[in-house]
Order: structure tokens, then C-alpha cells, then sequence
């Protein structure tokens, strides 16, 4: 039964996936409808304010002509019990005579945690829960950080050659990685609803900052300039091509330096009230791109991806330097969850350690 | 047949392994007996100056009773033709009446290559060549390199935190990296018969510079001490760890400062000329450890390996401070081989890349 169990729900995971990107800030869920050990429908979350993984799984069943009464339904997240854009799924479910629920993951809002699985066990469906748990607070980390603080989940992407350098002395960094790495870092832009960078980023490389996968939703640009170079530069005539798709915001102490540009001008610099701001706007995630700023907001990161070039630079221009590390005992500590080579290239992919950065969040 | 082969090769490619840091400046052999379908013998070769593989393992064969007429011999290297420390293996190979042979790869020497295959072939026996060529070149390719140049095989070895760096710009560095990757280090120190040490290392931490795995030959401590300075601290009374054991070489501007040392000491501080002369001491394979003299080798070197330390330091020491790279595209290098997760820390196995490190040899 447990192995059965986990090949579903596996497979309600891999549903799930495919409304990355679109769902933000929903979480991706998926669904299977199991009925004598056979897959009849199958769902997930497509885009967000549109319906629920569960209910999608009703209809692909109900399409291809079954019955879901005494079915079991897999679902990687707690069916919701209150109206918010769409119906309460869990009366739906009750209403459709499901036999047995089986949940990866309760509700991370404690409020409202466990609320559909009671509505559901008092209707006498069999409710299971924590089925590839971990699999599910995975997939959807970023949802469990804003809905439980407000505050977005901020991941750091860095390109450093192996000997640790973003760019050389002369700023010259194209390209540290490899094709591979790139497209990489296009998936990662996917999963994010802000690409963040800082103006000398945007003078300097004129970046597009969108993301060129075939299916992939607009970007927030998101900009710390703070003296407003970027506003002087478009004055004096100058073109910059993220303005071309997405939404683009710009935090700076200069707001005056931006007159009739197509942007969010917000006049504050501060990274924990940026991120505040951010999350207000509803952005679930922020990809931190830029190379310098990414050190101004280290102790907000919940992820890092470190990508490492197969090249040596010897000196240059390195990531975090508004560090002081005085002994090496006293150091940030990451905890490495993977690493995966790309083409030529490397991928770190790490977390904060229990003992490392020193957290806000 | 091909499958059989290989499998036979592969066991013989695990026994060669066991003579790792034992048969130095001597190449890692193994050799496996087959007899209609079965194991009757195996063998490799131990240690310098002792038997050869084959030999070993026709003597294993006798031990137990086997008879090796009609049979196959593996063996991960081209039996020797010529009269070495022992007699030519060729030759008994032929005398024991073996039906069939199968070479991993030929004898690296240009003017040896194909001697011993051909001398077998005259006397009637079936000889295959190249099965797992690569696999036994790459376990031998210390041995190639010095067999082939007289050069020491050099490889660099490097502890970094995340965003690269060496130590913190007060030189702590212990520890950067953890247990497993230290237990790494002394595999590492085993495969090398020397392991070379800048001055500073000595001075600041004293290290004994020993293999300390329960199986490991003594080593060649390598020291290059330009100014003398570890003779003035012995001058002055002060003892290091590294004279414990092993064979002391230390390379100085300033041989005066060495009084009655135990130690070779040798008035060469080119890097080059350092290589040479160890080459004519009979040391096949040099593993650097110091941090900044690493650099003063890096275009000797022949492979890397670069642990990762969880921990960020955001400034410090470099390891490669002695390159300037100007332009991203112009930088040296590196072909990643492998990566690997060792404990809490990353290790990154690359050699210098066709287009990359400018190669002195």
C-alpha cells in the first residue's frame, strides 16, 4: 500500500511541476484519481486565479467517462476548505463520494492547517497525510516562505569561475559558463516571479532579464539603483532592453532621476524593506542575479546557486566582499544539497546552514 | 567474449589499484589467469623492485593447483620484453604455455611500445590489445607522464570556501573544508611519492606532511624555502613536525641557512628546474599543497584537485593571486573530470583543458 501510495503521489509531484512559474504565488499541486489500482484522471494547478489541481482531476476523470465515487484521490497539498478564487475543493471532493484522500503536505498557513482534512474525515472519507512530505515542502519552499512570512524567497544566483571570481579585474565576465549553465539559469528565472539586479549590472551588460524558455511568464525586473544612474542614463537617450517585456521596478534614494519611464519607482534601498515592498506587491520569489548586490542581501537568502565556470581568473571581482570573515571558524556556513555538472560547467546548489549566515528570516 | 573480456580486465584494473603509492616510479599492474571460463589466478605487482603482476599471478595459479596451459591472461599493462629489476615477464608468459593474452594497453615507452605483444604473437599466442584502454591509462597516468618526460606527474591540490579562497586575509584556514575530505587528502598523499609545501605553510602551521592512512609508504617532503628561513628558525632552536618522517627536500636560494638538517637540501628555486631535479631523484609524481605556490606550478600542472569548503569568507587569500587575467575569454582552462560529494565539502577533479593552462609540458 505505501509503495502504491508513493508511486502516485511521485506521480501527482511531477503534475505538479508543470504550473511552475505560472502558479506564483499559488503553490503547484497535482492530483491523481486512482480507482481499482488504475489512473483515471490526472490534474494540476495550471495558472494562478484559475482551478485547483483537484478539481482538474475531477474533470479529466469525468471527460474520459469514470466515476469517481469510491475512488482515492492523491493530492501534494491539504484540499482547501475556504472560497478564495475558486470554490472550497474540499466539499467538491466530499461531494464526489471519494473513499480515501491521501495528502503529501498539510496547509502551511497555520490558521487554516488541517481544516480540509477535518472536513473531509467528518464527511467519513479515510484521510492519509505526509505521504513523500518532504518531496512536497520541496516543490513548493517558495509558497511555504511567503505564505508563512510575507516576505519573498530570496535565491542568489552566482557565476564564479573555479577559483571563486564573478568578472576580472576589468569587469570582463562573458562568458564564465557554458551553454548549458545559461539554459540552466533560464529554468531558474521560470521558477521566479523577480529577477533581481543592481544598476551597475544593467550599464554595464544591458541584460534583457527575461526568460527565453518557450513557456515562461513575464519577469518582474527588479532594480536597486540607488543614486538613479539608470534614470540619467534614459534621460540622456540612452535604451535599455529590459524595458522591453515584464514588469520592471526600480528601488533608489533618486526617484527624481526617473521622469516618464514605463516603471515601478519605489524610494527605498534597504534590503529587508525592499523585500517587505516586494512581497506587498505580492512576488513570491526573487532570483538575485546581480554580483555585488548579492552580498546586500546574503542574510536574507534561502538558497543559493552557485554556478562555477571551469576557468581561473587568479584575480578579479569577487562575490561577497561585504563580508569580514576574521577567522574561518566564525564563516557563513552553507549546507550543500547538490551538485551537478553541466555541460563543462558546475552547479552548487545550497542552503543556509543551521550555524551559517546569519538569518533575518 | 567482448563482455567476458572486459570483465576479466576490469578485476585486473581492481587488483593493479592495490599497489597505489607502493611500486612508485613503477606503474600499477594487475593481472588475472582465466581458464575455461574461471579465475585460476591473480596477481599485481606489490611494490618496487618485487615481482611483476603476471608473474605473481601464474605463481597464485600454481599455488592453487591450476595449470596454465591453454589458459587467458589479463593483465592491465604490455608484459616487459627486457631485463629490468626482474626478468622479462614475455617470456615466461610464453613458457607457461598460455593460449591467449589480453593487453590493456601498450608499454608507454615509444621505443619498447609493442615489443613484448610482438614477441608473444611470434611464439604462437593469440594477443588482444586496448580492452579498457583508457581506464588502465588513466590509472598509470602518473606513470606516463614520467616514463614518457622525466617530469613528475604534478598535481595541485586546493581546500577554497564556496567563493574561493584559500584562508581569511588574517591566514586562518582550519578548517575550510571537513573530515571526509581530509581523510580524501591522505588517498591523495598515498598516490604521490612526494608532496611539496611552500615555506610559509611550515612556519605558520607546522603541518607533518605524513600519510597518515594505515597502508602508505613514507614520502618526499618537498620544501621550497627561498630566503631560507626554515633553516634560521632550526638556527634558532625551533623544531617542525615534518622532519618526523619520510625524506625532507628543500629547494632555497640560500642553502648556508641550512646547517646539519636532515634534509636534502638543493640550490634551485625554478620551478621547472625544481621539477627536473626531483625527476632525476626518481620521483614520478609531485602533490602540491601550499596555498600561494601553487600558482608558481600552475602551468606544470598536470591535474587539480579543488575542495570545496562549505563556508564563505567573502574576502582572504587566493590561490591563483599570481595570474592576471584581463579578459574572461582569455582565462586558463581547466576539463572538469569529476565531481563528488565528500561529507559536508565538494571535491572538483580537472585537468588543464586543450585551449587552456599554458602547458610547459
Amino acid at each position: 500500500m505505501m509503495d502504491e501510495d508513493k508511486k502516485f503521489m511521485h506521480l501527482a509531484l511531477e503534475l505538479a511541476k508543470r504550473g511552475e512559474g505560472w502558479v506564483n504565488p499559488n503553490p503547484m499541486v497535482g492530483a491523481v484519481i486512482v480507482k481499482d489500482g488504475e489512473v483515471i484522471g490526472v490534474g494540476w494547478h495550471r495558472k494562478f486565479g484559475e482551478k485547483h489541481a483537484e478539481i482538474n482531476a475531477i474533470e479529466d476523470a469525468k471527460d474520459r467517462g469514470h466515476d469517481t465515487r469510491g475512488a482515492t484521490l492523491y493530492v501534494t497539498l491539504e484540499p482547501c476548505s475556504h472560497w478564495g478564487k475558486q470554490p472550497p475543493c474540499a466539499d467538491r471532493i466530499i461531494a464526489e463520494g471519494f473513499k480515501r484522500v491521501v495528502v503529501a503536505m498539510k496547509d502551511p498557513h497555520s490558521l487554516v492547517a488541517g481544516r480540509g482534512i477535518e472536513k473531509m474525515q467528518r464527511a467519513g472519507i479515510e484521510v492519509d497525510v505526509g505521504i513523500l512530505e518532504e518531496e512536497a515542502k520541496k516543490l513548493n519552499e517558495i509558497f511555504i516562505k511567503y505564505i508563512t512570512t510575507k516576505i519573498p524567497f530570496v535565491s542568489i544566483k552566482l557565476a564564479l569561475t573555479l577559483d571563486g571570481f564573478i568578472a576580472t579585474e576589468s569587469f570582463s565576465s562573458q562568458w564564465i559558463t557554458g551553454d548549458k549553465a545559461r539554459q540552466k539559469v533560464q529554468e531558474l528565472r521560470r521558477r521566479h516571479m523577480a529577477i533581481m539586479v543592481g544598476a551597475g549590472t544593467i550599464l554595464r551588460d544591458n541584460p534583457k532579464l527575461n526568460c527565453r524558455l518557450p513557456e515562461c511568464p513575464p519577469k518582474y525586473k527588479v532594480i536597486l539603483d540607488r543614486h538613479g544612474l539608470i534614470g540619467e542614463e534614459l534621460s540622456g537617450g540612452r535604451r535599455f532592453r529590459l524595458f522591453n517585456d515584464g514588469n520592471v521596478i526600480i528601488f533608489t534614494e533618486n526617484p527624481e532621476a526617473f521622469g516618464e519611464v514605463n516603471a515601478t519607482i519605489v524610494e527605498e534601498t534597504d534590503p529587508e524593506r525592499i523585500l517587505r515592498k516586494l512581497g506587498e506587491m505580492g512576488i513570491d520569489s526573487v532570483l538575485i542575479e546581480g554580483g555585488r548586490i548579492a552580498c546586500q542581501f546574503l542574510s536574507y537568502a534561502d538558497k543559493f546557486y552557485i554556478f562555477y565556470g571551469p576557468k581561473l581568473f587568479g584575480r578579479g571581482i569577487k562575490p561577497f566582499e561585504c563580508l569580514s570573515v576574521k577567522e574561518a571558524n566564525e564563516a557563513p556556513v552553507l549546507e550543500i544539497e547538490s551538485i551537478e555538472k553541466l555541460g563543462e560547467s558546475l552547479l552548487v546548489t545550497a542552503y543556509p546552514g543551521d550555524c551559517g549566515v546569519q538569518r533575518h528570516y
